[in-house]
């Protein structure tokens, strides 16, 4: 079970946290639990930091935002003590979970969870922090964004946990944004390759790359409420198999998030984009979608999107690479939104990326960039008209609920 | 070098902090800085502990209490490569603090500090969160009450140090508390001997645990201001040698922060006193002063001190064991205070006793336990009395400067 940040945020969420554990321990289950940092402790800590030096080094950064777990632990185990039930709380480092040396987005490459088992066989509720892990010669890392989630995949795939529920402030996974469409409903199954798209395309529900964990390790997923009584289920991810009903397009997602970059003056020859991002990869840039306008005397222009988090770590690769491969100029345009349709049907289904374009058009929507998958169309947009194509997307998909 | 919490209560002082390192670093100084936790960062997070439990368990309590420092050395990290310099952080865990496993009052056990010496020769400042270790199978430990100090201390013994530079907001080591007695004046040597006896009596400048560490393994001590210039000198605190000029009595202390309990109606048979003592010495009860009144028909009442802190051990300890042996009644008298006078040479000046009794006589100061040492001697009066029992005994010793 993965209580987020919100469902940790003050000691009174605790102690409903730590009563529906103590339920789930009584009924029989053995429960070990991941949590975040407390409501806003993550973002109160990167302002100390900036306060510090506007340039943490990311070793040191880790070593500050991990606290925030830590404290989220050690007051769970206390809040589950005091209604009478046993508890022990083990940090990243603690619990095994070794990752990369990536700094600030390490990944997971092991998982050591001998200590957790061990504390179950005492019938204790185990308390493990997420979003933190350590590498092999001892040094406190982070997963980065999602990383709870991660952790919480990662673990259950570890001790062959029979699920691994994640709680939040949302009932489950949403045919849309519902606070953007009123008529958006709960999807009751979605399979792992669609999740990941929904993920990878703005769904916040779930981390992509937590999804990815649990599709590789065979994890059944399931996303539910923090604070509804626990015969409400929520949605479940797992793996897609023939009893699933294929819907061609089971959710529209956005994401305002990312920022647009272009490239202009680049010259036209072989080696240029590999350069490029093979840099940005080096700075850990996730880029999303990339598009090469065509070549005009010798030069072309290079445009792709990246999550605005990673707008520094951009800018510095771009610095240095522009100047070796003699790019004329480049801007960051981040008043742009991503709108994207996703459905595992729609492998067999042609035309629906013109239905898609069709429906965008005709509502006065200009489409800047276009990127596909089997199962996904994205275009990027001006971020302002985001929600109304949300809106126009899932009454053409026909996903509006009567 | 040790900075206390006050030392790096914001990100302001943090800042001063790293320029006075790196002043020592570019003098060509190898530099190892433990800090505490920022300002009243420890306390919040015990009223956080408190709000989840009142009775918080020990080994979450420090699984809590340890991101303080954490925080501390991250931030500290970060300001000192803002301005230019290599610095590196570890937690207790990481640097090889090993403890033994008495939560929340862990002894040092061992100091692998392998890391620090590695990073020293990278020429990176090292730093190191104070008051916190683990155990040899890797559990969270913190050190208690004054913590940091023995943290610095076993350290700069661990890496063999030349000093070690205590760092806080007074000068040094007092004659008294000069906000009592504005006479006092700054000592400029004190034994390890002098200085454990004036830690255990009330003086707060260091922990008695960080003075016995250093007089074990010979590390010597330089009690210094945080923010005055470098050349400043503190109080020094070594090893007693025949050029130390022994002052009958060096200081006068106090100390309003232990209790008085009191336990009547003992059954006067051998074997309970061992009986109580042992039951709080379990408890982890740092028992100080302890008088046992005349027999009356076979009854006597058993008197000792111990820190206020304490009391809720003291509680649970005595309410097991008064029932097994029969006392009577037990009640706790927290309005006292212990006044001291300590000095090296007292041990060859008979009649310093008398003459400390006379002087609070002379001022009607009435004394209710007394205890002494070859180097010290120590009243229990009543609380509101302290600061008077103070001034007289400065001046009664000839220590008002001029």
């Amino acid at each position: 079970m993965k209580f987020g940040g919100t469902s940790v945020a003050d000691i009174d969420r605790l102690n409903r946290v730590a009563a529906r554990l103590i339920e789930r321990a009584k009924a029989g289950d053995d429960v070990v639990v991941v949590v975040s940092a407390m409501g806003k402790v993550t973002d109160d800590l990167i302002g100390l930091a900036h306060q510090a030096n506007p340039k943490p080094c990311k070793r040191e950064m880790d070593m500050l935002l991990s606290t925030g777990e830590q404290v989220s632990i050690a007051l769970l185990a206390m809040a589950i003590q005091k209604q009478g039930y046993e508890a022990v709380s083990f940090t990243g480092a603690q619990v095994g979970i070794i990752t990369d040396s990536v700094y600030s987005k390490a990944k997971i490459v092991r998982i050591d969870a001998a200590c957790v088992l061990e504390a179950l066989i005492q019938k204790k509720i185990v308390i493990v922090a997420g979003f933190q892990g350590r590498t092999v010669d001892g040094q406190i890392t982070t997963l980065g964004r999602g990383g709870s989630d991660t952790t919480a995949v990662a673990l259950a795939a570890g001790i062959k946990a029979d699920a691994c529920e994640i709680y939040s402030d949302v009932d489950g996974v949403y045919s849309a944004d519902p606070r953007i469409v009123p008529k958006a409903h709960k999807l009751d199954t979605v399979s792992y390759e669609e999740m990941l798209e929904m993920a990878a395309s703005g769904a916040g529900v779930l981390s992509m790359r937590s999804v990815e964990f649990a599709r590789n390790f065979d994890v059944v997923i399931h996303c539910r409420h923090s604070f509804k009584p626990a015969d409400v289920p929520g949605t479940i991810v797992r793996g897609e198999d023939p009893s699933m009903e294929d819907a061609v397009v089971s959710a529209v997602t956005h994401d305002t998030n990312e920022a647009k970059i272009t490239i202009r003056g680049v010259p036209d020859r072989p080696g240029i984009a590999a350069s490029v991002f093979g840099t940005l990869g080096q700075n850990n840039v996730n880029v999303d979608m990339i598009i090469q306008n065509i070549s005009d005397a010798g030069l072309t222009d290079i445009s792709f999107t990246a999550p605005e988090d990673d707008i520094t770590s951009v800018t510095s690769a771009l610095e240095i690479c522009l100047k070796e491969i003699g790019a004329r100029t480049w801007n960051i345009d981040r008043d742009i939104a991503k709108v994207s349709i996703i459905g595992a049907g729609m492998k067999s289904h042609p035309g629906i990326t013109a239905k898609m374009f069709k429906a965008l058009a005709e509502e006065g929507i200009n489409l800047d960039l276009i990127s596909t998958s089997p199962i996904r169309v994205s275009c990027i947009i001006a971020a302002d008209q985001a929600e109304t194509a949300v809106r126009v997307l899932h009454t053409a998909f026909g996903l509006d609920q009567e």
